[in-house]
């Protein structure tokens, strides 16, 4: 028997952007109905990170938003791991069948059943007062994390701080390719393993703030003609982690990676790869995308975030009509600097 | 036909320990000569770690010390890495064949041949003013690293890094038991790792010291009586590293090990290793002793050093009959902190 758990409203900005809630940040009665599992949660929405792949989505009908923070308001009847009060998060999966055999194999990133954001459950998202998902997708924040700036972790965080312990160790030169939402991060989760850590980047408006995070070198790589070689870079790069918000050109890396360098593009995105194939093969280059996190990996991040006071530069929006809109715009335009992070003001609020 | 490169001579003092070189820090005439082979390089030692190890080989007809840090004086023909000038070390290894499974398999420190101090090559050690080794066994010394701080990396540095990089992620929660030559590198190079580091010790006096270098908590295990639950240690322990000088009764650290924990001894000691082996099953602990470092990891760890401005907390001694004897004196006593350097005194030689 469904009961009615949320009060909420959806809304279509004048731009096309879907998002549930109010726009003066008062929590309203709404046609949203859902019946609460015994295996799920009600999180009351905080904050919310713009990412890049909300772009994606913008025209489609759903709520866009996937790097929820808030604070559990109630549990279902089997829940064992939250209760009321908890601060806790959800990122780009918010499902897994636990039965299948990446479930069974510590890569239920990729479960057969998976539950993404943009895949699935378009009427919840966390540009939104509210969320109701499974208890076992949530993950707790640490008290050293500000709410405002764990949202940027749920999934920009964990999806590249996953590759780094995946295939990166300490004694690794990593590059990383663009320092936007999940660069400025990747940065920073390098730097505290130890890894020696150079930034290519098209913004040399960013150079100051790659060594500010850590960064042994930035390369402007905008006007860069072919391949890097003219770079002047003597130390090859052991692991190439690309962020860029669409696929560069990776053959241009080619002439500064290592021999058995590992290429990791993070970049989501329906384009074709292209590399050199004789080249891949003669060099032992290994070509490794990675998406997403294992529940595992995300609750490990957030500890390694808290233990090395790794937090996102942050832009902040008001979660309204106008906020969401400025915030995408923004976004649309390459003038993050590096998230942009949306919460709900509920000092007026009667809740 | 044999060439006479070397100019030195064999000592004894009362204590039995075995050098080479002169008591006055002067170069003299030596019986010691040995042909120099076409991949052979001539040292002409500057400095020397004084390890426990070499307590073990005390009373043996060898030259002790296996810690080496100085100058090429000379090559051999068929050198190609380093000139005369170049500063280098030696370490624990000085041989491997090259051609055996363990060489093949990225595992040389296993060679069936190896050359290992105490086991050959028993006219040459690192308490001395010279040694003639196989190129390819030496380690260029990073501009940044002082040569009386590279001596104790030569084997304490890179017995601890290479487990520690094989075995250990940023992620983990890496407990050190005892901390002195060994100990108190491992704790340095696991915290630049990015991981969160525990130290057992018996000497309370060196909790200061832990903190400084990164730990985030030091255990005084001297009069815990059984099992170290009593430790009050909620946060379980994912790797533990045993440096202390003779091995430890690893069931006590059992309740305080994760599941999965990998328990690496380092100790160099012909004791019998005893473990509850139920325990050990049922909590899927791993044990992986580790014994030295390829020439890779050698290399790498010097670079991490630099890198990260690791450095041993050292004592110094001159490297005469009198420096030599009151360091083996205070190591024997356990009172180093953390490591004995020995060098010479070039300023008064005639060289």
């Amino acid at each position: 028997m469904p009961v009615p758990i949320l009060e909420s409203n959806e809304y279509r900005t004048a731009q096309g952007i879907t998002f549930r809630g109010s726009s003066n940040g008062r929590i309203l009665k709404s046609s949203f109905q859902k019946s609460l599992g015994p295996d799920e949660v009600v999180v009351k929405v905080t904050h919310s990170g713009v990412c890049g792949t909300d772009l994606h989505y913008m025209m489609q009908d759903m709520v866009l938003g996937h790097e929820a923070v808030g604070v559990v308001s109630s549990v279902g009847s089997a829940c064992t791991i939250f209760k009321p009060g908890d601060r806790v998060g959800w990122g780009y999966e918010h499902y897994s069948c636990g039965s299948c055999t990446p479930c069974l194999t510590n890569e239920e990133c990729h479960c057969l059943k998976a539950g993404y954001y943009g895949a699935s459950d378009f009427d919840q998202g966390s540009f939104s007062d509210i969320g109701v998902w499974k208890e076992k997708w949530l993950f707790r924040i640490p008290d050293g994390i500000k709410s405002e700036d764990a949202a940027p972790l749920m999934c920009g965080g964990a999806s590249c701080f996953s590759p780094l312990i995946e295939h990166c160790r300490p004694i690794d030169r990593v590059g990383i390719v663009g320092m936007g939402g999940l660069g400025h991060l990747a940065i920073q989760f390098a730097v505290k393993m130890g890894c020696e850590v150079v930034v290519f980047s098209r913004s040399e408006s960013k150079h100051t703030d790659a060594l500010a995070l850590g960064a042994s070198a930035f390369y402007d790589i905008q006007h860069v003609p072919s391949d890097f070689s003219s770079l002047g870079i003597t130390k090859p790069i052991d692991r190439l982690i690309i962020t860029a918000a669409s696929l560069v050109d990776i053959s241009q890396f080619y002439p500064v990676l290592s021999r058995k360098a590992i290429v990791i593009p993070l970049t989501a995105t329906k384009e074709t790869l292209s590399v050199p194939y004789y080249d891949t093969l003669y060099n032992g280059v290994k070509i490794i995308p990675s998406m997403l996190s294992t529940r595992y990996m995300q609750t490990k991040m957030l500890e390694f975030a808290e233990r090395h006071k790794i937090c996102p530069i942050i832009e902040k929006f008001p979660m309204t009509e106008a906020g969401i809109v400025a915030a995408i715009e923004k976004l649309k335009n390459g003038q993050i600097r590096y998230r942009a992070v949306l919460s709900w003001d509920y000092s007026n609020s009667r809740d």
